[in-house]
């Protein structure tokens, strides 16, 4: 891409459009080395493949031409290292035909931390000569081949040569991609950390679940299971896989829901407490605020698996015999069963609460799909996420305080004067719920609003002199 | 697209390669400034910042200088103005440093209407001299930080000054945003109204669930509580929760199916009578068209509360209740529970008719998706929504007419004269679903193709006159 | 950025910024052209339509002109085609107005096949002074109305001219969309198949869908059905809908689910084999690797059948009526029903595995929606679709071990010396599960490892002559 700058004013826009522009090498004819040649030719760039064995290195893409190494670099400016690490050590040999050239590193590794340096300030010391970028690394040979798509767009960049950097992001932009450029090479092993991050942002909320699914689990097997064995010698152990899952993947999800909304109240009230929005809040709240997306979707999966063994209650074995059996008592001791209407109507509407709930929740976790929020304004995305998620809190919120009804007057509840899960799982949302009820009341309301417009309590004399000044 | 290599020769191709190039300025150092200057410095732009206090103005970018407005102002030819529209004032002081600049506001407003002439006109006629243009309004913060995507990606822009939009266009671009002219300044208040939509798309739709499904619980109401109250002294009031509101999801999710697929059928018609596809359709059928993806959407989400009420019936108190005291009458009358064939097939068929309804519907939903909708070519698309959109009205009509079987020979469905909902709700499918029959009949189905590829029967004299002339 | 007035005039780097730029000209006034008029329109070209009835040709964008076919085509260099290929004769006569300027077809044919040549080609026999280049048919109208995105943002362009193709890529990237040279002319054929296509990559697994289902409909039909009429005279007729669907479901989404799996391991194997994987694998698995996300995704529909459809079980008539026959003759034989700790166990791991398995099936499902892949890291999309997919193909495997359980020992699951389903279904995902186990024993994931990082047991030579070398 003829990167010297006395050469720019000689060269037309776009050397793609040449008769027999300058080609692009690629060293390494594997999976990358290939797709990458293969967009690269449909974009209308001339490939030279660069190969230890060109005579034998299987299928290239048609159009293409394979020459050895040396070759390869010295019909071209601008040359592509598609070769693992592993391999560098030929490239040193070439370093006269690489003098002055730009060397594109994409390469990756299959684990962090496995060499002192990142590879591409490695091919940097091997071949000083050449103007070494980091690129590409964050694409895979398959979105190569396809097109770029959504977060598959940007193609990160660094190296020590801004000119370098500018034909690479040349080429980048031409195959489709968005180009971000992250500075000088020494980010190049920040780059290559990229594709071996495996849902870094999922950490804490995945712990965070896992460590109340724990605690309940272990809560619960306390209070219903061990105690009916130590107390009244009951087995029944068959509860662990439904009835006591069955009893934790709520509570998990309630909890996980309110989490989802409790930091943004709590940075409402630290912006009304200090009277404006310009102080950082406390790393703990950032970091709170960033994995509120990973949090509900959570609270969701736990909803899911909920309503699924929820409703696969009425094809227990256990539920089918009880049924059968408490059928069967009542005729013999020749009772009826006697029907209570508040019972129905509490029942149901502890029913139609937690499927509208869950409706409302399932519609949040659409929305937080990135094709469909990507298509949302942003007040539309707002009004999703914050009006549609507390109503989804708070019929959440009902249908379990309809579960508990009156239990909490039976004495029965409380074995070794432990608290049933239900109780303790509502703890977190109702607070959320009356928090978020103080912040809707009109004076508090209106506070806020002029904070995140920007108003600032404490630049009251600088706004003054402000008016001075216009 | 002038091609022409010596004009290239005096003009570097991309400024951002130069060594020093000049400078972009941001005014405002919120949310929104601080996200612009990080990605246009991404890009390889130089960004200075001005700030009425530089030197207390809170995290910046880093690689990114801040100064006072005017010094800012005076080092770059683009300034992008990232301040509320209430802070505008110092504009007017700029004035000379401002003089024949691009000034590209990007700000919203909370709310629509709040003032009577657009942010961006007001900022011309303060700062007359510089060139002003609407742009990146509809973008987050979050969005300019996180790279475009989908329906993000697009940049509308508008301004008085051909050249400075280009100049916007091109940042925009590099950006890698896809830009959209809107024309003169006039049209910024159009492009300051889209942030602030709230789905005005979905009104319509959601307007016609809303009423439907009053009218229906209403109806349902008196014929089903009130009538059993009135006539028989009994109080079902308890069904309000799960019956009723079950009886009521389907019969709107139906009707609204139908709602979605009858605009189709009519606007065939339509073409059918007047023998072209050139005339315009009436506006309420064209506004009808529009909003059929969210009819569509709206009838699967009360699709979805139905099969969930459906499936948790099992559970109801209610239901246990009246099995058990059924199977205890049995017994006592000596009776046992007689077991008819026919009525397995019905009960099963309608059911398996739901499930396959439910399971295509689904379907529908999930190819409605931006992204997956946009992986479907054109026939495939239309393969989607037309023939399986059909084949799941088809079912679902089927699966009510299996649920109403020979109930409308009983009298008792007919309290008070009034028919069941059902009945009511099998209107709108079944017209639509007679009517596409119609259009499938070969020679009705060939005259319409032959519209639609362009045929028109007012036409055929000027059809002779341009075989004549070729 | 180089705003400074005086260069801009020197250099037209995009026309579209001249007072007056060039228009581009369009003959056609139907959806299509209208479409990308007012697309190109808003990226600031100017737009000059080209009709046989200039002066009744409907409602165009606002801003553009229309004028006589060959008027039009004297203004512009360059001229979309937007005309159905049956009306091609007039651009014969328009020959000396169209030579050496850019002819771009956009046309599709309703069906493929129709004619012996493609459009683009028999375009070009007609004009051979124009340079004619195959581009935008596979976009609709829709999408150059709403903007470029995902899939939809891919150009395909074909022609025999390097700077007409350049020129018509020139205008796509302009207009948001990323450009996928094709080659010459000859190409266009195959560009003009593409939106004809109807998902090609789902024949194949929707052909083993259907026939699995098909085989194992009539297998437990035989058994199941016929074996009951023939032996016992029982007309059980009405299971066909329900019951017998529902054994069917879950078996062909398991064995669906390993078909899946499976060619991965048979290229693990094979790659072990072979000491290398730089040869090429059989076409049969080539294809079948391609086809595995459709065979995943039809096993998860099937999947959601058989979990509705057993979540609707209660429900059902028989299932309610042979409760109800069930308590009776308990009652009658004065019995009660004995409760089983061991069966309690079984039943509710058998549901509780079924659920977590359609739960992580569901997860899998919703990371191969386009946006949600495409927002993963490399290693993230390999751990959900490698790791948890093989989770969740032990789960459903071990909920269906368990649905059998003891099942086998029993006489009366032979019928006819038949095996049940369950059995026949085991035995793919049984053999996956196996083989992956082997896989995953420490010293042959080693050699696997290594082959996949480019090793090769063939090359040895090779390798020690390199090193020699370097």
């Amino acid at each position: 891409m003829s990167k010297n700058p006395e050469s720019v004013s000689l060269c037309p826009l776009n050397s793609a459009a040449d008769p027999e522009p300058e080609p692009l090498c690629i060293f390494g004819t594997g999976d990358m080395g290939r797709s990458l040649g293969q967009r690269l030719l449909q974009s209308g760039y001339r490939v030279v493949f660069g190969s230890r064995t060109p005579h034998s290195c299987g299928p290239l893409p048609p159009g293409t031409q394979v020459m050895s190494h040396s070759a390869a670099a010295q019909s071209a400016t601008l040359v592509f290292n598609c070769v693992h690490r592993e391999h560098y050590g030929f490239l040193e040999t070439l370093a006269p035909q690489l003098k002055g050239k730009v060397l594109v590193d994409v390469s990756n590794n299959p684990k962090r931390n496995l060499y002192p340096e990142a590879n591409a300030e490695h091919l940097q010391r091997l071949v000083p000569g050449a103007h070494v970028v980091k690129a590409f690394n964050t694409l895979s040979a398959w979105t190569l081949q396809n097109g770029p798509a959504d977060a598959n767009r940007q193609v990160y960049l660094c190296g020590n040569s801004a000119e370098a950097k500018q034909a690479v992001a040349e080429i980048a932009t031409k195959l489709g991609f968005t180009v971000l450029d992250r500075g000088s090479l020494s980010a190049a092993g920040e780059l290559e950390d990229f594709p071996l991050q495996l849902f870094p942002e999922w950490r804490l909320p995945l712990r965070v679940a896992v460590g109340l699914t724990a605690f309940f689990y272990l809560y619960l097997l306390t209070r219903i299971v061990i105690y009916a064995y130590v107390q009244k010698g009951d087995d029944i152990s068959f509860r662990l896989m439904v009835s006591l899952a069955n009893k934790v993947f709520p509570i998990v999800s309630l909890i996980m829901l309110a989490l989802c909304y409790l930091p943004g109240v709590i940075a409402a009230f630290l912006q009304l407490y200090r009277g404006t929005k310009y102080r950082r809040f406390p790393d703990w709240l950032d970091r709170w605020m960033l994995c509120r997306k990973q949090l509900g979707l959570l609270a969701l999966a736990f909803a899911f698996l909920h309503v699924f063994y929820t409703l696969i209650i009425p094809q227990r074995y256990y539920v089918r015999n009880k049924l059968t059996a408490n059928a069967i008592s009542l005729i013999r001791e020749n009772k009826t069963s006697p029907f209570e209407s508040t019972m129905a109507w509490r029942n149901d509407s502890y029913l139609a609460l937690g499927i509208l709930g869950f409706g409302l929740f399932v519609l949040l976790g659409i929305t937080s799909l990135p094709s469909v929020s990507n298509a949302l304004s942003w007040r539309e995305f707002n009004f999703v996420q914050s009006k549609l998620g507390y109503l989804t809190l708070f019929f959440c919120t009902f249908h379990t305080y309809l579960y508990g009804w009156n239990k909490f007057l039976r004495p029965s509840s409380y074995p070794w004067y432990t608290l049933p899960g239900y109780m303790l799982c509502l703890i977190v949302p109702t607070v959320v719920l009356v928090l978020k009820l103080l912040l809707l009341v009109p004076c508090v309301d209106r506070s806020l609003t002029r904070i995140r417009r920007g108003w600032d309590r404490t630049d009251k004399a600088e706004d003054s002199e402000k008016s001075l000044l216009t």
